[in-house]
């Protein structure tokens, strides 16, 4: 009868494109990479932006917006980043098609329509934004600039997977000028904790904050700050980052401005981001075996009621019911779909709401309206209460609470349980192999040992940890000294 | 002393020009065409966002969002639509850049990276958005789909103005497909409703609803609604356009549904869009000499006040007084900006939120402290009052609705001014070109005729009015009977 799915356990990356495409989040386009978002996953991450913009703002930001295109000559002038984007972008050569000669009804590029300069579709803004920013800042009193802005971007991925890995993505990117590096410092650390707030309080998905190690930074920067998460197969997801950018764009774009004192200094940037990529996080960081689970703070429906009747008058008394049930709900914030649609049985749509992680789903039938009751399910840990119906929305809104805090827990204990201190390589490589998750490990601090790990692994440094406790110990590696632990995992 | 500025009379065209940049909404980029959207002008787009976006979903629409990219063979299939865009594409042809061998830090595009097929960058988004729907639509039940997406798009136009024609521009496009035409024709005609009554509700921007001449429709459309403004210049400017699709692309991508009774048939279509265009017309609407004037339903800051004092003690009174006043005015949905930064003097502050369009602007010094009165001025009409700073939050939540009233009022008296009908040919070429505005005139109907006209005078037909009057009558150039009258001007 119903179609068998994959479970984690058989197939996880069969399971979470399973769970993507039930839940009618999203699918692949006909362009290569790209994906298209559907209405439903569309409603999800539109949460994510309100309340991520809302964050922005309190903390001075504004939105503003930079073209899509950064011409060849200006994307290449930070040579670290250019350098680091150069292997994926899309190059806009042509301005013009023109009907193919050869045959009719087809267009081909019309060869005299070439750009004089080529034109990169942003894989990220700051070249152009720091081009900007140039004829913007003059003195000190221009500073800082706090602007963000919520685009597209594009990147040449070869191997791509829906949310996690795009050819285009969707994404906020902040682009911060500042007098000193020390505002410019606090301003990344300060946008990093505003993404772990939002991923532990929103998504209730626990993050590590931490630093990048030199090889994994943004190609550009001093300092990556990051949030690491832990997915349920034992495998950590970079779900944000930070970056301290230092003067390297001020310097490449010859920004200077003139300080209460009258010197001419360069500026220091930052830049932060985080994309359509969290929404395969949230996915993979609750989702079980029958589909999507929700946080209820991002969840686009957070109840749905489903009338079990024969008669018409069973159902007349429902619809009643519920109608006045959804304006209390509505009063208090909470969104709610009663769905009478009678092309589709009670089972069916116990299945559907299942699959798109709705958090709690209500059910009445006959029975329950003759006894004032009503059957609450969680989707958490599909538990079933009949309740009284009456004062049923305070129930509801306690369970609501109760859902979110759990599933933070859930996702906290189950990386806690994943994450083990490793103190030699060679337990590290079993280890890695056959556990997986958090690996903490002393590193000796060099590229050439997180090299070899790679190599030898697959394991990445994720961060050093910000809140690491001091602890004297030895490289695994090569026995050298360290100071403190950092983690290491295999990673999307 | 202060820097002369363009008047409309003296130079419309650098007087807008200058709006924009004093306003400091936005300025041109490095990228030929394309605008940057500064802070102050996103933040006008975003109200204006927020708004649709909430009247989009009232009608049952979704948001989702579909790839930037539309392969050649795709953008190709519905001929007309392809004709329409061919010549202004920005086309993507290679994935990849590498290092430039003759020339060190410099880079080249790289010829092995050649796409196989071009990309084209979203002119609009019928093809991507239609080849898509063919999976998502089998039968009668996927019908309709209620989409819109908020997203960038690229014409690559010769000519470009801020905001009025720009090579990139942020826009919104619903598309929507429906199991038969007269719900598809009920659909445009709505949408392009939605749009009218934003315009004259919200940017106080009375429009003429109406319909578009073969030969202005959309490539690809059927139908073309409009919403039609004038600008104080005279000239027309398009704002909003909804469009009847008929069965052009369901047949251009085979998009077949099974009706009830099980037969196959094509699909209707409608798209439908507003732009940051939008934010010209607002602006040509109202602006006056002084700068930029804006309805207070968009204003960022509705009400900004300014301290004028000598002595700190007398800051600190007006401090506190002000503070409580944004306390009341905030709990009324408010906007308001107490602005005692001492850098600046109080008569900079004031041509400042003058030329930024702030409706209100209140001012309070030691004697107005004393009196317990404040002075309140308008930006509409550039009264000003002193009144009892007790209860001023009432006060200045009945002006500002005054304001926005008068402002729709005023452009609509000066659009009716503006207005007149015309019945001969003779009498037209010497008025378009004194007098400009909307001439009223008869019209055969025919393609011949309107270009014969366009390219005489240089005066298009805006729209065929939705509520135009029966009138018999003959048309101004070729004596053939006409049914009643269609609106003429130049336009934008």
């Amino acid at each position: 009868m119903a179609k068998k799915y994959a479970t984690r356990e058989q197939d996880y990356s069969k399971w979470y494109n399973e769970v993507v495409s039930r839940a009618d989040l999203a699918e692949n386009s006909e362009v290569r990479g790209c994906m298209v978002i559907k209405p439903y996953g569309y409603a999800i991450w539109e949460k994510m932006k309100d309340v991520l913009d809302k964050k922005f703002k309190e903390t001075g930001h504004s939105n503003a917006y930079f073209p899509i295109f950064i011409p060849k000559s200006l994307f290449e002038a930070e040579e670290k980043n250019a350098e680091g984007f150069a292997k994926e972008c899309a190059v806009v050569t042509h301005h013009r098609l023109i009907d193919d000669p050869n045959n009719k009804g087809k267009l081909i590029v019309d060869p005299n329509a070439k750009l004089e300069e080529e034109l990169i579709v942003r894989p990220t803004s700051e070249a152009i934004i720091w081009s900007t920013y140039k004829k913007w800042i003059q003195s000190y009193r221009d500073l800082p600039i706090l602007i963000n802005q919520w685009a597209n971007v594009v990147r040449w991925e070869m191997r791509t997977r829906i949310f996690l890995r795009t050819a285009e993505f969707l994404w906020q990117e902040g682009h911060t000028a500042h007098a000193t590096k020390a505002e410019a410092l606090a301003e990344a650390a300060q946008m990093n904790n505003v993404y772990a707030e939002f991923a532990e309080n929103y998504m209730a998905m626990p993050v590590i904050q931490g630093l990048k190690s030199e090889s994994e930074r943004f190609a550009g920067a001093d300092e990556t700050y990051c949030i690491e998460a832990m997915m349920q197969d034992g495998k950590a997801l970079q779900a944000g980052t930070s970056h301290f950018l230092g003067q390297n764009f001020a310097k490449a774009f010859d920004v200077k401005f003139a300080t209460k004192e009258g010197k001419q200094e360069h500026v220091w940037a930052t830049s932060w981001g985080v994309s359509t990529r969290l929404m395969g996080a949230l996915i993979m960081t609750h989702s079980d075996d029958e589909g999507l689970v929700l946080p209820p703070l991002l969840a686009p429906i957070q109840v749905a009621a489903i009338p079990i009747y024969k008669t018409e008058e069973e159902l007349e008394k429902i619809s009643l019911l519920m109608k006045e049930l959804g304006e209390k709900l509505d009063s208090k914030g909470i969104s709610f779909k009663f769905d009478a649609d009678d092309n589709r049985r009670p089972g069916w749509k116990f299945a559907e709401y299942e699959a798109k992680g709705v958090p709690i789903r209500l059910a009445m039938g006959p029975r329950d309206l003759q006894n004032g009751k009503v059957e609450v399910a969680r989707r958490d840990n599909k538990t079933k209460e009949i309740v009284d119906f009456e004062n049923v929305e305070v129930y509801i809104e306690n369970l609501l609470n109760d859902i979110q805090t759990n599933l933070l827990q859930r996702a906290k204990d189950f990386r806690e349980n994943r994450t083990q201190k490793v103190d030699s390589y060679d337990e590290f490589k079993v280890k890695i192999e056959s556990e997986g998750g958090f690996l903490l490990a002393h590193w000796d601090g060099t590229n050439e040992t997180e090299e070899k790990i790679k190599n030898e692994t697959k394991a990445t440094i994720r961060c050093i940890p910000l809140d690491r406790e001091d602890e004297e110990g030895i490289c695994m590696v090569t026995g050298r000294k360290s100071k403190g632990r950092v983690i290491f995992a295999k990673a999307y």
